[in-house]
């Protein structure tokens, strides 16, 4: 038989695998994330009903961070006896969450997702079939849970929490004091209502076998239509965006079923639903990173919708125009003109990076970090994203929407930032973090410089930036990094002293030395590619992966695309899989010290997009023309994909015999 | 009965008070060091002979330090029985170690000192007196120890130890293969000779009173004298010393004692038999700081010999112009022009300070500091000093014999290690360490900035520097020091997690806060008298005071120093109690990590000579004339020092009734 391509399963009832399964099951709809947790969990199994886009600030701390909002999607049985066995599942071309759990007495299959077709709707099906004789009559108590998961909360106050026709439970965040309401409606009466502190739930005396459907508004009003109704919409339009942005792998069901899963995550978080919005480095997995945007947004995200699906790419980018004043009050701040968007920007652009973002674990004291000061390339980032946007897709007139003005204030503030050596007129960027987070407050760190670099060219400036050192071909990460302790990631490993120890700052086992995070001049290789001969990629890549530990899920997509430049589809081929796979095998890094930084990594998916595309298919747009150079790797016969380049709908066809790419 | 003011006593036998003990009873003649350990210790109990401008590599290391020679000092007594009662003294007008104690059977009284008149020459007299009627007959052990401490060595092979009329051990150090003679001549003839591993000593039976007297030569020939011969030239030697010296102060005896003190240490570690050499950070008390010489010289010792002794503050400079080569490599080594003075100078100004100068008590691991490649200031230290030394004397001759090239090297290297915004020229000082090593990696430290164009200036460029802020009259000590945590030192302290954890680097406690180390500002506001009002330093000092833990001995000084320009001698007096009382009272930090630092603390004591002289007396050269300004403490009735101006002798008196400077 051959494999299903479009759903995962695990079989047995794991409720240590809470966190890795919260991510793995995700579903959502742009508007609202449901982390794969179990309809019976509680708060202390991570259960959230992510919102996107509010931030609001909990008692007692000084950042914002996203919202859960009460779980309507909360069932539980009593009296169903112990476990016999369990599975779960999710259809991802759907976007469809089932569960099946045999219990002694009776079996509970729930099938649930988020509305593609209404962002404020969830929709659940619950099934119970009895299977013995319970002694007592056995109970489904279903409803709007409120005991929700919350890293740093509570978020929520002033609940109210009602029963009639419907359930609905209201509140309001403890900052802001923005509204939350969770309905919900039923297409069955109840037995009894139980109202539970800030909770309100069905109670059915379940004596025989029995199906009940249910519909919750999220933030919005109940709508008609039935389960089976809103099940139809919700696929059609799941089947509309697979025509549009599926690849097709022939020779590889596995790597097929990661990349299709991969992109389901892409989509479920895509802000389809609002005019100016981009997606979290967690996505809508739950609080982790203050739910902010980072540059994983411009640079591994806005590949995969600017060939898809370009009108969100333009939110991506909107996002950013529309939040500078965040930008430029930060720049302002630190005393530079012009835009310094923020490492992690929330709703209006605010940073949400704090100076102490790790916590030492020997000392339990937070430690001052530079990611916020010192991470400047993110301007550069966007100015980057925002001309490869335009590049390709031809959108200029996102220039007089507040683009051009955008660049402008991307280059004025690295005007501002620079500085000059007294014997000439070269720029440096002095005391910044490139994108190896390990080695912060670096001197001319040549990623940092070459994006600063693009963002002064593009807004028409004449300015030389510092190059950086070259050693045998190789480039120096930055100032001094060739001078560094030379030493293999086995010796750092066996250096560390506590599982959960932080790598980088300057007591970091890693800080010292040539070992990085991610990649970095790996990275640069791949934003300004065509600067950079295949041999040169080639040597680089040889140095440089050696010395990486990979501790971020967007270290393999560069590496992986570094190595189909020169033609070792062999080496990129784990790496994709490490990309596509990321959420799907769990286990990757949760902590950054005491913080809990677990979650889906949409970057990793995009990077997986990345990898298919831009390095197995090798599809590049040169300035001229676009222009595919396979490499694919051996278990794979070919790819087909479909893209939009310039407002035209085009396929490109990749196999061992040939490739093309089709206009129309 | 009046005090002695030229002698300090301490009772009881305390082995656990060695290693104060071995600082306050330290001996020297600016050859060799002798600590004021006691004549039966051993190496256990921090014993050493350290000598002066011998700087080895003991095996497995990878800095060079100081070498201590064997023990010629070494007696102990057999069959005396238990301790009853114990005394040690020092005589420090003549540098005159004593110890007397009396046991069940015998007291044991014996002198030492280092010879001022002959460099090479210790001198030990043994008094044995009997009390009892010991059961069998009492040993006199006494001989070259070879067992004698070492940080991180031994330092010594190649051994050979002999006895013929004299005593002699010699031995190799190990990297260099420096020859190291001990040889020691007695008055009397032993019973045996006792020769055991690298070490060698005369046996006595003792059955009645005796005294012997031992000559000991250190990399030397034993001379003719006896011992009360000897010790006469040596006293002689001293009171020569303090005719030209002392500073006089009535009222106030206790006051008199420290400050007496202070300069004795100063005079037993000055260069006196060597053309260029200077005075390392923790005198010849040892192989801390590996024997290297820091700013301390430059700011904090010479203005003492300047003022006293000018032929030995021309040796301080000599050193450094005559090491200057070490400065050169080392900023051609990190990619600089001129002279980069290192922070710890060893023999022939090569650069003592490793990239690791701290160990982490929490991982065990070192941790990366900056202390070597950051105190840019050193090098303007140096040309601030010999600026001060040529201002005060009149030697211009010392610029012909290297003085210009030096001013002109480090003005070359400030000019390679700045930088410049993109819209001024003015020169910013980024990535540096201030004399407040607690915050490394800052940008623009205000002293390092003045120091830098103080140094500018005397080599004849015209540069702007960029100025400091200024909030309400406060002077910013680096940029955005304002916006650090402003907490107190109880906070800080209650933040702490292991008693020896350093307060500086990324994880430490005063890293993100407004704590410092020691004086930063205030030392800027007292290099650069001139340069600011009264008022301004009482609005600094009562800024910056309660923000500095005073974790240098460097820092005390300074603060007295600011508060005598504010009349408030009250508060400078504690601070000149400290300076001058360092190491008579001893306590001091003594770890920075796990990193020992303890010793004789030098730059203290000069800092009092500072206190007392241009502090409560106030002198003054204004650049026309010498002034004084007094602000005596209470306790203080009159202060009378002599000096010597543009070769000159001269005397100041200073008293509540009158201020006078008189020639001649």
């Amino acid at each position: 038989m051959d494999m299903d391509v479009w759903k995962i399963e695990r079989e047995g009832y794991e409720p240590e695998n809470t966190a890795d399964n919260g991510n793995r099951f995700l579903i959502g709809n742009g508007s609202i994330g449901v982390r794969g947790t179990l309809e019976e969990y509680k708060k202390d199994r991570m259960v959230a009903v992510n919102l996107a886009g509010i931030y609001d600030r909990a008692p007692n701390q000084t950042w914002r961070e996203p919202i859960n909002a009460p779980n309507g999607f909360y069932a539980t049985l009593e009296g169903q006896g112990n476990i016999l066995k369990h599975k779960q599942s999710l259809y991802f071309r759907h976007g469809i969450h089932s569960r099946e759990t045999v219990y002694e007495q009776a079996v509970l299959k729930i099938e649930r997702f988020c509305s593609m077709a209404e962002p404020h709707i969830l929709c659940q099906r619950i099934h119970v079939e009895l299977t013995g004789k319970p002694a007592k009559p056995m109970k489904l108590i279903c409803g709007i849970d409120s005991d929700v998961w919350d890293i740093n909360g509570p978020h929520l106050t002033d609940f109210e929490a009602t029963a009639g026709e419907i359930l609905h439970v209201s509140a309001l965040t403890s900052e802001m004091r923005i509204p939350i309401t969770v309905k919900e409606r039923c297409n069955r009466g109840q037995d009894e209502i139980l109202v539970s502190g800030d909770s309100v739930f069905r109670v059915f005396n379940v004596r025989e076998n029995f199906v009940i459907e249910r519909i919750i508004a999220v933030n919005g009003e109940l709508t008609p239509g039935s389960y089976d109704e809103k099940l139809a919409e919700h696929s059609a339009f799941w089947d509309n965006l697979w025509d549009s942005s599926a690849v097709k792998i022939t020779g590889d069901p596995v790597a097929q079923l990661s990349l299709n899963y991969s992109l389901y995550h892409l989509h479920s978080i895509a802000p389809r639903h609002a005019e100016s919005r981009s997606i979290p480095a967690r996505g809508l997995s739950g609080q982790t990173y203050k739910g902010a945007v980072f540059w994983d947004a411009e640079i591994f995200l806005m590949p995969f919708f600017t060939m898809t699906e370009p009108s969100l790419a333009r939110k991506f980018m909107m996002y950013r125009i529309d939040s500078i004043s965040g930008a430029l009050s930060k720049a302002a701040g630190l005393g530079y003109n012009g835009a310094y968007f923020p490492w992690e920007s929330q709703d209006g652009g605010t940073e949400g990076c704090t100076n102490f973002n790790v916590v030492d674990v020997f000392t339990d004291r937070p430690v001052r970090t530079y990611f916020r000061d010192g991470q400047i390339h993110i301007s550069g980032d966007i100015v980057y994203a925002l001309g490869k946007y335009i590049d390709w897709t031809g959108d200029t007139g996102i220039l007089d929407k507040g683009g051009r003005d955008l660049i402008k204030a991307c280059a004025d503030f690295y005007l501002s930032r620079a500085h000059r050596l007294v014997k000439n007129d070269t720029l440096e960027f002095l005391d910044v973090v490139g994108p190896d987070e390990y080695h912060e407050r670096v001197h001319n760190n040549a990623f940092t410089n070459r994006i600063a670099a693009y963002t002064l060219g593009r807004a028409g400036y004449d300015f030389d930036v510092r190059q950086p050192r070259i050693r045998d071909g190789i480039i120096e990460q930055f100032d001094g990094y060739f001078d560094l302790e030379d030493v293999s990631l086995d010796v750092i490993r066996s250096r560390i002293k506590h599982p959960k120890e932080y790598w980088g700052t300057q007591n970091g086992v890693a800080y010292a030395t040539q070992i990085i995070k991610q990649a970095d001049v790996l990275a640069l290789m791949q934003l300004f590619a065509n600067e950079y001969s295949d041999e040169e990629v080639r040597r680089n890549w040889e140095y440089y992966e050696p010395r990486t530990e990979h501790g971020s899920s967007l270290s393999a997509c560069m590496y992986a695309l570094g190595a189909c430049r020169f033609g070792r589809a062999d080496l990129a081929y784990p790496l994709f899989m490490k990309s596509a796979r990321s959420d799907l095998d769990g286990g990757g890094k949760s902590w950054a010290g005491n913080i809990y930084i677990g979650g889906t990594h949409p970057a990793a998916a995009g990077g997986a997009y990345m990898i298919a595309t831009q390095g197995f298919a090798g599809l590049r747009y040169n300035g001229d023309e676009l222009v595919l150079n396979p490499t694919l790797p051996e278990s794979i016969d070919s790819l087909d994909f479909p893209f939009i380049f310039r407002g035209k709908r085009a396929y490109a066809r990749v196999s061992r015999e040939r490739s093309e790419i089709r206009m129309g």
